[in-house]
């Protein structure tokens, strides 16, 4: 089926794997009189790009993007947006001694079962290089949703079991870390977990979180598109993602109504209709799958990265046991090199739910065709 | 937009209100041939009924479930099965004094933004009494499954802080407790606990799990629609739901690579390929956004149930600050209810994703041809 | 698959046979805030309803509409519409003769070869009584079109080899005659021509015309949901239809360039930029496939109703050799009947297209936002 | 809106303008395990490209098609399937003297509506070179299809007034004259009549004629996704059409019931249940939207190209009239060049619902997944 198409109005479709020619989107919807460049896009696939700390990948990639439509003197024309970023060093022979061993924790196997026989070089569609085309038009996603004066930040909240810490909290520190924590002192004692565990061959996990603001209320399309459903499905559809939760999410459960629920309050200048506004935010920004008005915060689970070099047990296509220990260049934590994809998927979402948004109510879409017609 | 409508092949798109003239669902895309009847139906429906339990709503529902289309002499037809329920007891007057009051934690303001106005009576499109269409729905997939060897069952796992133990698990228990917890001394604790809320007018939020079981290995469409991800979606579309997990989810995010990988093993009789199996799995049945042949196995989050008898800070209409109490019928706790809801929808999710595996491959395609032409 | 819906933000899904408990529609998308009463979709249903003249069938039907949900004090909410017409008079005894036998020009095979068994009672899915959904969705299309000054209006432009004429097109004979042809004299000589097909048990077939006024220029989705492509998808799908053209249609195709292009021009008040008009419209209302602001004008060719009394030579499902005189009620020419169904069709479709409409500007966007965030 | 994706399960979504830097299409939902090479698709874009007639344009394309991504070892792999065509010769310079004027016939004014302003070289989106990616795609779905024995042609069944006859109809000359018309004497009549346009700088339309042979019946969609109405909105979705009729279509308005339907009959052999075969075929092999077994049969009304050398009157944006005689490269007649596109439009449709016919049955899903867990 056609599983590599996401949205409604502003859909994308992406396609490319780790070592074919290279990977790319075409963003179909995207509005007519936005200025676009490719310096836009490259900004943001930079965020994903291995190599920038000693923690990730040695592999150099090098990825630049191309947009080949959709732009006419600087702006978009309405018509489709092809962007592509063509592979420069795959280095074939890293995994031709595993071509036929079903790698724990990656998709080998499954893509096997699925389609009779895979590229198995890099984990072929599977792999993290997958992300290029999400983050492309991501990017594009985020320069709407800017005109709109809504922001998307995401960080990581996590790696392994070391957590910021709401005290710490410092936007600007998130740049000066190569782990993108917004907390000084979480970053320090994570790269110690990170260094100690790299030296044992092992791999490391972690927390994404992302905060969105300037979302009008009233964005979401219940009962299934729901705000809270939408971007659930586009975070898990990020490769090593187990787990979303949105405003207190897991702790909710554990607590009690009087403790949960976020009252409403009125004060000059707030926000919403007759400047209402919430005085807490147990929600996360969501209520009933529409937004609230208030900042939508959600977080994403990463198991840790599955390609260690350690031994481990396993089969091959035949079912016969073997052992494998995978060398070559792998991430022993892919954490940091997820904020932007983060991003960028809950780019996506709302991005097209806003359009969606446009066309709730009779006598908006009445005043809209009588100024514009 | 169409938001009511979720599935590609296998399509259901749900109607009604709380306090309308009904409620309801269309199938449309169910195979042709599959004995079908009302009470295959009214089983589910009667399993999200409240009133079986001193800790739920003393609203009557008696919801009869009624199949207007699609079904002649006992099977599906293959065209669309309109399924309703027409509502018995509103009492309307309970809610009217609350009628330009936003309660919190409701979406009556979210409704109120996006729409300019809303059906105030019980939460109108909100109410839990929307989940009626789907878990009519997802009874019918769920015998399209049953006929494929696919068997999904969901229960409570936790109510408060109160979480069942894994050496207690006993299937049986499920239905011998009102609480449909697994485990018979946690369902005793969580009934004291519930007893302690409901005497100081408090609400309680809990978790679900549900495992699926039977899925052959390569279900799921990368990259947008893998399994995982219609899950997310599917299940953060439910009311109340703030947070999705699968397999070791959350913490997965804490552990290391050598902890968390599953690894393959191989014996006679095994389901994979080669007699391929997994020796544990922290994956949760999914890898790569595809089914593993693993038991699929994932927890919803369910926050706190709003309305609560308390004093609560809120505004109305006009953002003139009120102090609300919610008086009449509604329940302390909602996730013994959620059970079935969260069946329902791994059923409609995993439906309609083996419909869609059938197109994965040019030789099963071709060999479905020459057989069936 | 989920065969029954169409639209992308309006968006309509049908149900029911002939033969079955009753038909309906959900509407999902409809803006909220629109007024709407059964009075409304009972107007329409009235267009289609059979016994209206001693050209059609005898079979009386006396459909009322109930709308189920999706309205509040007598406003759409924005939530999903179900509208249902439960049957009353099936007298499936005129059927049961001929349970086995597939009737030449029906779906009878069809359907079989499809699903591997029928409701073989009155057409089942296929009857003309699906159309109720389509015309009770199209009546909610039309009054949103209404609020955005679009006016839709088809009627029968010919009837067998009877055509109307240009020089005596009247717009209020369309509602004097009961074969809806503005034009009386074509509309007696086609009496006359059905009066003779009738004597030999004959059934005819004819063209309905329709024309859509104050379209905007711009309401269109290039490549693949053009207007006109949308159009022709909504029209071919309605029973018996069997050509569609725009404009000048196949005639176009005899012309050269000079005489079919349509020149611009420019005068005061005239609606397009700048004061632009056509001076002809050979294009029909439609270039690169999207609205060019004068009126659209299309045509459907409907075959000849395929129940006749005479005898036939067709098979049974074993293969047999059968003779077939379908007794019982039946229309010798349907294209009356079918003149509203045109309609609903191209008011949904031009519905749809104008909500996806108001997302194609950024400038635009930005205005929406910032009026009433 | 994604106006350019078209498919539910096979999926294409297409991108480009004539004078950006190429076009293109990603194709989603293929199958894995077919064939497929540069080779395959460059055939088909071989069959649209000018120069080869001195009826059509000078302008030189040289397309050449590359694959991207989806396939491995000479195999589709299951992924998404990217291909494009870099632009080599676009000769800017040809429309810069009518960048703000509005040519007659074209949809210069429409995208001018649409998005406020246009890529006015050579067309942009709307130009006949978007049809690269429909054919590149229609190449896939075909080849696809003649693995399940499915085979689509299409010709040239009329230039301007100048018709093929069934008498002199022979599939071998189609490809032996330079406007595939298979009928020696009406090519070189429609050869002199193109003449005699070309001499007085005027255009041409025509008719392409398409017929399917290999489908099984049971295949299209009911109510909405019926083969016809599917082939009715891809057909009118290529530039050019402005009509759309199967089986007898038009004619079939004037005859009458005795005439127009197709008897069943049955014989040893034939391919329908029991051996049923129909003995005529003016219902152009479709029922009920669902193929019956018969040959598809279905024709495509194309306007005279609107690109002419004689002067004709228009308007600028500012609402100016202006006099524009359009200089440069263009075609006399499109339609030899639109067989291709077509063909591929009709593979893309067919393609699609057969795949979405496998989950018709349950008893055939079964089987399915017994044979194939």
């Amino acid at each position: 089926m056609a599983g590599s198409t996401l949205g409604t109005i502003f859909r994308v479709t992406t396609w490319g794997e780790s070592h074919g020619k290279g990977l790319g989107v075409v963003i179909d919807g995207c509005p007519a009189g936005l200025a676009l460049s490719e310096a836009d896009i490259q900004s943001w696939l930079d965020r994903r790009k291995p190599g920038q700390s000693k923690f990730t990948t040695a592999r150099q990639e090098g990825d630049r993007a191309e947009i080949l439509s959709g732009i006419f003197e600087g702006r978009t024309t309405g018509t489709p947006i092809a962007i592509e970023v063509r592979n420069q060093d795959q280095r074939s022979k890293d995994y031709s001694a595993i071509m036929d061993i079903y790698r724990p924790g990656h998709a080998d196997y499954t893509f096997d079962a699925k389609y009779g026989f895979r590229d198995y070089r890099g984990g072929g569609r599977s792999s993290g290089r997958e992300t290029i085309g999400r983050v492309a038009a991501g990017a594009v996603a985020a320069k709407i949703l800017e005109q709109l004066g809504i922001e998307i930040r995401a960080y990581t909240r996590a790696i392994g079991p070391v957590e910021i810490s709401p005290e710490e909290f410092d936007w600007d520190e998130m740049n000066r870390n190569r782990l993108y924590m917004p907390d000084a002192k979480a970053a320090e004692a994570a790269e110690d977990y990170l260094e100690e565990q790299m030296a044992v061959c092992d791999s490391v996990g972690g927390v994404v979180e992302c905060r969105i603001d300037g979302l009008p209320a009233g964005v979401g399309e219940p009962v299934f598109d729901k705000l809270d459903a939408n971007l659930a499905k586009a975070i898990l559809s990020i490769g090593a993602v187990k787990g979303f939760e949105i405003g207190d999410g897991f702790e909710a459960a554990k607590r009690k109504g009087s403790q949960n629920n976020d009252g409403f309050a009125s004060r000059e200048g707030a926000k919403g209709r007759g400047g209402i506004y919430k005085k807490t935010n147990h929600a996360g920004g969501v209520l009933g799958g529409i937004s609230d008005g208030s900042q939508v915060i959600f977080r994403a689970a990463f198991k840790p990265t599955p390609s260690i070099a350690r031994a481990q047990e396993t089969v091959n296509r035949q079912g016969q046991e073997r052992t494998i220990e995978i060398k070559g260049r792998h991430d022993p934590v892919i954490v940091p090199r997820a904020v932007v994809v983060v991003e960028a998927m809950a780019a996506l979402t709302v991005c097209d739910l806003m359009l969606l948004f446009m066309t709730s109510r009779m006598d908006r879409i009445k005043g809209f065709f009588e100024q514009y017609r």
